[in-house]
């Protein structure tokens, strides 16, 4: 375990999806989870020995204690979230099949988390001990407290010289609370060192228009000088069951592209986001070049497509095994 | 199927319970049903035959969608239903088993029912030609929009000369709108022909005070001569697995006590007041006496007890047969 | 809903599969729904939003129930079906693999379907607000009273100027009650408008010889001039898991063709046709060209084969999304 | 393993039984297994070490292949099993709890037994090595092939001195082929040496009229001489969940009583018959007395309430430890 | 959370279980949980808001690491798990009905833990904030290493003042390695404060006889004069599916007993001492007399039978409302 | 069936694993079957209606039992299976997804098999009415005991002019009892008639060194010329859910190739030499030349990648329909 830990924050929902292809209307069960994009980050890191915590709010039930130890069951510290009396924040998942695609309802309004308010978290004493504090623009798209509470962190990890991670994640359906992104987002990612964001991410929350990927980097840095590293994975829908994917990142110099995975046996696409997130912030803190961090967390991500859930479940050796291209389709025994 | 049609109102939800004896926090998945009190009622009073029509507010997606799906498999008509773009409400099921209690969570706040108001639904279209009109406690305990549209069917019932049932059902942590219980029954209850109520619900509801069941039945009367009948169910609880239960009716002239049955090995004991309920409204609207019919609600609600989910699944003979004690425990071929 | 509605006639049987790639001999449990042909058609139908009724002959007894139940569901009318003491068909389902084939075993022999005579259903009030009477081959195929009552619905539909389309789905094994196909397709294809078959449906039901499609087309026209447009599904099978299909039609005047679906991770292609057939009627029901209308409809049955089940669960917004080629893979949030 | 075989005759269908409590309106899915009554004695007794054949007619597909492998998987030698063109028997099975009765729907007409003929089974060759052939009263009802079958059997075996027992099972649904039980069972009976049977099936099938047990069976040995014991258990059913079993015996000399089971959380109660008449068939050959015989027999029936399906999986040690009344309630380590 | 840990040591298993009734044979699959008897009321204490640390060996594969995830799940502490080349102990459970008993198949010879050995474990280290150390009789009979070891952290434990807790936990088909209970138990025994254990338990491990169990416990604090209470639970075995359990305690002055739980729809009997042990030591740890604590742990350990897994999943709140005799069988909305 | 069985010798294990896609730190249940090289042999061969006994050593407890009756449940012999007091050997299974691999956990050290010893086994009786007999390198390289009885039932089996096949099938991780391949395999394949092994395979136990597979066949035929065919597949690996695979055998004139197959979908890998071995055995058996026999082989491990579990469950008709390359991808009805 690294001696300081990655910090993450954001909400955790109860993810129910149907059972392989069923739709909506065929479930007679759902499987359930709990996940959430920074805690998504937060346990994959975990897995790959790097020490991590998550910060939330819960509401106080049997609901909420359930999510608690599933982020204890990855090593995930959680001593520092919080509870309310509001509800636990939902997420509805009906898995693709070739053309059909896969759809979310999310049932997230009113939640514990979009309750938090100033002031209810510590955060001098969450990340007195961290290296790393990750966010995502899902937090202050969901209430205004949320949005809050982001930046009382992020300017208390400034404050402590910690790196800033943020995982710009726009969501349109999002940021029904009476502000828009473009509002808000801003004034978070002039704290943020290190933004993952595709183009169209860039331009709705820094409200910059470019006719490249690099340019639309130039220009987000311009905006916010304090960013060093812009980068996003770019993926190519063939069908719900057939994905490519790669990655690159401009540093500020150049644009270094990964290698390219093809998916063709798509198992659960939901968090390879938060994968590749993972996957970047291991190969920093672990001092790896740009270019073998992107190899890394996109090999992380391509990983995260052949397993249920959220999380990406693979250690650092499998993650390092697939970037040297070995094995694969082995029977390791 | 009869001629005329019974009309119930009130919420449905996403009914989420652990399989077997599974605790909230071991759930890997939720068996998934779509439940509400009134329009158990409907399906039941449907699988017997008896046509019936179910009024409500949906979500406009999926889980209103599979909703809709649920209540038309058990021949429920739902072409009144209306939709909106709030949530599905939702309720979590724990099983208890021996000595640990079963557990609810509702998470039905700020559900498209909830967000219902005066005006959506068209009463006199809905009761042209129906015969009987449900309702229960908990719709208005939901909203204020939820209590005037209950309100609006009542007087249209009431002109049409419509029977009118309600179960008064009260639950203390409902009711969060502002309003409480003894505030808006009264006024609910003037216009009800048909009661269902312990002597706490009779209490909570109608603000009287009595010294037994009969006493407290008298009182109500007096408050609301409207009433003809006042009944319920009255439960031993022994353990989780093991309840008694018998049913005694009050008609204003006489209180009529039920046959007891034993139930021995519990399977799930959600809905079993609105098993009977339904088994009421099926006496009475096939013309039995008073006694014959709690007789046949009470053992509706008895075999309930014996099968998953909120709805009693049995058809007439099958609660016949157990009114007449035949057939207990036999192996039919 | 549309006002006038369409209704199909034939078995519903209980289908029974084993789970995933499970062959019969492994199979601890067999997944349980109920399907037939013109009874898919009916249910697609009715997720369309298009009033539809189905017409057949159950036992007496729980599964019937069940079944009905399960038309219900999809909100399919059923109050014209008739019962009798007979059995429920029953069909069995290995889902093939690769190079392994799916297999059926058909288990109808007898049913209570098989049993229905003339006479048995009034006709002529079931179709009384219809504009739509759907049959397959699979019926007269099935026993001489089945042959009888199809050829009823028709001259009773016939009279009515109700459109009827006829899938011919020839099936070598069945055609065991003492007639071929040829001696009794005919006599009902006289009175069908829309034909659906491939050339060796067609040469086998008419008997004719053609070296194209067109001209078994022509040649069917000039025996049964009813017949006003021949449309099939053509499936290429590279395996199991792989398959490519497309449509074509002949409307008298020209053939036309649709285009081709990549379908590379097949869930289930049973009632792939019917999800086709089902397709058409929606697109001449509104109107659409015949091009359109197969390309909906190849659409519709490409999707079918992404889900569990006989029957095409996806809406109208689904199927016409897949025709612009629109949000193929995406996560929709 | 014992030398000489016991050879059972008779059905062996597809049971499918809905899941825990589930009523047949609830069923997404359907256990299988393979059970007949007399192939359930069989099984017993091979699990029991004692070598046992059974003989039945299955058909010649995948299903009839999976029930030889069920069969074969108890150890029940199936070499002289016969194959045909027609379908698999099969019987759907709805468990009961509390108040409510369980339910079976017999699917089994016009099975590939049904149309079983003299002249099929080569009886010489199958009772070769056999010391015990054994056979109900469910075969002569099914068709006039099977009760003819079964009287060649019993030729060959009075012939070759094999001990016979006959469990008369009478059911009043099947006999539907023309002939009544008391016209076929007396002929069979005949010829039989231990007969399984309670007062009411003595008196359907002999035409006997008797006030108590012992006359009954006192009457049945005078009409058939041939029949030196007579036997049934006896069956208090409190509710689906709670029966108590016991068992009683006439040889000839005096009525033997064994002790009562009080069955309080009963799984599966189909088949509890067979398990008895295995541990009889075991007792005797075993050389039990009469009394220890019925002792170890009620003791099986009794275990075989707690297991799911047909066949009881004990061994003779876990039945022996019962009748000892040893390790009740323990947890064997 | 409790200032002051309590630290279990012992072996962690893969249990293997078949589903609801099913015998071994009739397994299709096996449910998998992660148990053992020290680590089960480590989880049960931190369930209980009481931090608790458990100290293993585990294989360095990926069951070991899903155990430690299991055991991080409830919140126990891992850090000082460590980790070797050999196989996971497992144990396979049927669960027994009515008159069938349970059984259980160990497989634990040879695991990683067996092969622990004196040195492994820094107890210094591991016991530094610890208030409390439990072991059971099972570790030393496991091998000589984890007998030393457990010897280890005894003396450890007392030079730091700990409390000490054994279970006794005698079982005869463990002490393979050649030395036998009363050789070894005796030494460990002389540095535990609180012993639990029956006659039979403190017979066979200090070699005393009594006609009492109070007598048995003055002899067992004559020979240990460390110990200051000894207590066991005692268990009416009616069946499988119905026990009785009570506690008695001697705490060198008198007998002390509890209130009897009757039991009578077991789901998982398995863990029902280590639920006691969790009770007894929260008792302890809470500052309650000792009747109160029996009172506590013998209700915590009745719970425990009506959940399945070794792991008692009840909070304090569920416990002392059972306590006090409230809500038995209702149920909490 | 045929006359003379096939012999086959070797462990059997508890397979135990994830469903679908699931992980091991995921798995909330194990599929359990049970499997090994050789008896994946005799059950193929028993489903090809080719009588096959599998001769090994169990413990002596249910999950022997268990072992025993999956065996005879595809028909193999089981009547020289000898027992002991030792475990049962598991294999716990992780199927992989794309670029993650497949991974085995063995767990068989110290199993009944491990301790067979000399003399255990009467092979003379075994192999009295034999035609084949079937080892494979994973016996030899368990423990002393069992290269030690597989050398007793080649030299019997020598004597007896029976033909004998070995799979090579060398495993690095197995070997721990103190001899090396290159020891112990040269004496045994020096009996053996036909090997299946690659390049890999014979150059690591006999020690030679080639450039090509056909140089490595001829030099161990030089080493062993006994050997009168040398055999192997060829696997390419794109990913877990896709593979290539062909077959190659030198007969000591010329070097054949197989069709390649395109394994698209897999669903489990594991078995599938085991099946190519048995459609060896057939094939020869059944008289076909070299080249139909392996066309026959590698068809029948096509299609075991399309079933879950080690053993092939395809018919004859099944594998001779795939090498006719008819019926691909069709719906059999």
């Amino acid at each position: 375990m690294n001696r300081k830990k990655i910090v993450t924050f954001g909400e955790v929902m109860l993810r129910l999806s149907t059972s392989s292809f069923s739709r909506f209307t065929q479930a007679s069960q759902f499987v359930a989870l709990y996940a959430g994009s920074e805690a998504n980050v937060a346990a994959s890191l975990s897995l790959f020995q790097i020490s991590a915590e998550h910060v939330t709010r819960f509401p106080n039930n049997d609901l909420g204690k359930a999510a608690v130890q599933s982020l204890n069951k990855y090593g995930v510290e959680t001593k520092h979230i919080i509870y309310g009396d509001e509800r636990m924040g939902v997420y509805f998942l009906e898995n693709g099949a070739m053309q059909r695609s896969s759809k979310i309802i999310y049932d997230r309004f009113d939640s514990a988390f979009a309750h938090i308010k100033k002031g209810m978290i510590d955060w001098d004493d969450v990340l007195n001990d961290a290296s790393w504090f990750h966010w995502t623009g899902i937090t202050p798209a969901i209430s205004q407290g949320a949005a809050d509470v982001c930046m009382e962190a992020l300017l208390v990890a400034r404050k402590k010289g910690i790196t800033i991670s943020g995982d710009i994640n726009y969501r349109r359906n999002l940021w029904q609370y009476g502000k828009s992104a473009d509002q808000v987002m801003p004034g978070l990612i002039e704290y943020t060192d290190i933004i993952i964001g595709g183009t169209t991410d860039i331009e709705n929350s820094l409200g910059v228009k470019a006719s490249s990927y690099e340019k639309a980097c130039v220009q987000a840095m311009k905006k916010c000088p304090a960013v060093k590293k812009i980068t996003s994975t770019h993926r190519e829908s063939i069908s719900s069951s057939h994905n490519k994917i790669s990655a690159r990142l401009w540093n500020g110099k150049e644009l270094l592209n990964s290698k390219e995975y093809d998916l063709t046996h798509i198992v659960d696409r939901v968090g390879a986001g938060d994968a590749y997130m993972a996957g970047l912030i291991y190969g920093w803190v672990k001092g790896k070049t740009d270019q073998d961090t992107i190899e890394f967390a996109i090999a992380a991500s391509a990983l995260k497509h052949g397993m249920e859930g959220d999380v990406n479940l693979c250690t650092v050796d499998e993650v390092e095994t697939l970037v040297k291209g070995e094995n694969i389709g082995k029977l390791l025994r």
